[in-house]
């Protein structure tokens, strides 16, 4: 149980306990004819075939030929709202018409329709629905995935979300670790519009103590006419003092400034950030935020790419995620989110691989146990249908993973 | 065996035995509370629920309740280069780095190397590996694919391609349709560098005659310093002759008049048009021509899209297909195809499933067989996870395919 060895793979991997910055992230690890070894779990060896360490012959491991293919470590999508209510098919036509988000939510359409069917939902439903999309993603090799609250807006509503998020991620032989971040600031709900401030009161004072334990990390969406510069500092501060990891969406729509604020205050992570000044770039990357972007956001509301060559020179860490969500992104797709990547943001297949997995580890404060092929990390691994990872860039948009390993066991196995 | 019924669907389909042109492709019929029967492989109902007619108590028949899911005729991919040997990800990364197609194909990386491995490849290699493209294009719900020779360049491998084609088509149960196009004039390969008239006479004297009754359709790379426009009459005139249905690729690369041409010859389609003059659209308009548009390739190369909205003003019918090929596009993701239409090409969800679907059908001609879900028709449906079929763009590049019905058979039944 849990002890697997995969034999005759060719590693690839970044290497290290934290963010790989600029243009470190191109540096992979390549091991031709490899070998991992994992152990109650825990990678306990990853290196040549040659002189592997025995194991010891009175404990069961499970053995995969990996036939020279790729291995890589499992890719961690970092950035997700994978609990909700509904869903929003028919408002995806208005955008194509020409409606921009903005305008859709100030219309009551927009994010409050799926609070409206998330505080409809039971636990049970919200759980159920997001087990077919957990699915989904270890078939296309996600092993951990952050998952929001944000779809109530209300206390009741927020904790019923985060404990759905809980108990799926505690569900007997979950195929994914699923990390859990509140946003109860995710939109300022209609009970309170015009009253941000005191919508800010109530997560501070009556939200994030009830989240506490439920949710690692906490996170605001960070834009004009939401959450501005003032409030959203004020409810971080709140946060980090009660013991929360921070994050932000930053600089989605509008250059407000979130990409400073994230560095001011050291978060884990600032995200979206299409529109991030250059002063937020610098300072985000001496601070060493990652820098979490989300292509395929842009791609569906057809928004330019968020600047990563700039993050990247800048020497700045960048993580990739897909933002599955039921409005602005409903795509949990990671080969789309590789194409756009490498096509559309000029990173390199390198670069692309380590913001999917070391970096995507670090924008959750968890790169010292997860995100890359070496021992102590935690057994996660993707074996690709190749012995080459140029293709997944290549496969353009096609699930390029077979088999995906999640703490040490066999999860998904695709044709 | 053959006879399927499928109860309590929405059916969602074009109607007719032709192209739809221009604003007639947003023409689809929806039947909310809906029943298709099908019998030994042919529709014989499509309509309501309420009263549709008893099928023979003595004869068996398969039954699936859709649950008030969507129905759709099967996919159509209409230009796809499915047989090949070799993968070609390295170059991929060259292009990445700003070469282009036509650069990489002048020094003699590109598609050369796909006709030397595909040269070199047995003809059982290249079946078994189309096979498993074919199984990945059932389960996004193709049930009839093009598939084009043009990796030989010689007589010897063109003809083995053909019977790869024709012996993939015809192995037991499988999954989806293939129809043949020979593509001899793929490109002029190094042996006749300089001698394009040569390589023409060879293809019309010697391997047109060797391919008749192997492909359907004779299709022309018709580009600059490629077949130009002279040799590409010359050639597609001889296979009319000889009963060939005519194809072009024509205008991918520059303006050169291919889509005036395939007006002139009444060919079925002419393919890629990215740079398709005016002219060539309007004349492809009034001769009903059909528009074969492939955005993974523009996307894949990071070109403007084909101008879809002027063809369908024009009145033109439009089709969508993939371009499935080792080189400028390894892609066969219906998916991606269908966001890259609705959100860059912005071409409607109506359309865009005319375009997959019937067109796609003119473009191989066969909109009298295979394309819509009426009687008479083949038995080639498939079922969606939704009751509503606009999830189709906005669960963004990721399937929605759950039921993909050939020939009257289940045949891929997807998570």
């Amino acid at each position: 149980m849990k002890n697997l060895i995969i034999n005759n793979t060719k590693i690839v991997t970044p290497l290290g306990k934290e963010a790989k910055k600029g243009n470190l992230m191109h540096d992979i690890e390549v091991i031709p004819d490899g070998c991992i070894i994992i152990t109650e779990g825990i990678i306990s060896y990853a290196g040549p075939m040659e002189g592997h360490p025995a194991v010891r012959p009175d404990e069961h491991y499970e053995v995969i030929d990996a036939k020279g293919n790729v291995s890589l470590p499992g890719f961690i999508d970092s950035h997700t709202h994978l609990i909700f209510g509904g869903f929003r098919p028919d408002e995806f036509e208005w955008r194509l018409k020409g409606d921009s988000y903005m305008s859709i939510m100030e219309r009551g359409g927009g994010i409050q329709s799926t609070v409206n069917a998330t505080r409809e939902a039971s636990k049970e439903e919200l759980i159920d629905k997001a087990q077919w999309f957990v699915d989904r993603m270890s078939e296309m090799g996600v092993t951990t995935v952050e998952a929001k609250s944000g779809y109530g807006l209300d206390s009741e509503t927020e904790i019923k979300m985060l404990d759905a998020i809980s108990e799926l991620a505690d569900r007997p032989d979950q195929k994914v670790s699923i990390i859990a971040t509140f946003l109860g600031a995710h939109a300022v709900p209609t009970e309170y519009k015009g009253h941000t401030t005191e919508y800010v009161d109530l997560i501070i004072n009556e939200m994030l103590p009830k989240a506490k334990g439920k949710a690692k990390c906490c996170d605001v969406f960070c834009e004009k006419n939401v959450f501005e510069l003032k409030d959203s500092r004020r409810l971080l501060e709140a946060a980090e003092a009660m013991g929360y990891s921070l994050k932000l969406h930053a600089d989605e729509i509008v250059t407000l400034g979130g990409g400073e604020l994230s560095a001011e205050l050291g978060a884990l992570s600032a995200d979206h950030l299409l529109h991030v000044s250059d002063k937020g770039i610098q300072m985000m990357a001496d601070a060493g935020v990652v820098a979490t972007l989300l292509p395929l956001t842009a791609f569906a509301l057809k928004e330019p790419y968020a600047p990563a060559r700039k993050f990247i020179d800048a020497g700045a860490p960048v993580a990739l995620a897909t933002d599955l969500n039921p409005g602005s992104c409903f795509s949990g797709s990671i080969p789309l989110t590789i194409a756009l990547a490498c096509i559309y943001m000029n990173m390199s297949i390198e670069e692309t691989i380590t913001a999917l997995t070391l970096n995507g580890a670090a924008a959750l404060g968890m790169a010292h146990e997860i995100g890359s092929l070496e021992p102590g990390k935690r057994g996660d691994v993707i074996i690709l249908g190749s012995d080459n990872y140029h293709i997944l860039p290549y496969y353009v948009g096609m699930n390029c993973v077979k088999t995906t390993v999640h703490d040490g066991k066999v999860v998904t196995q695709n044709k």
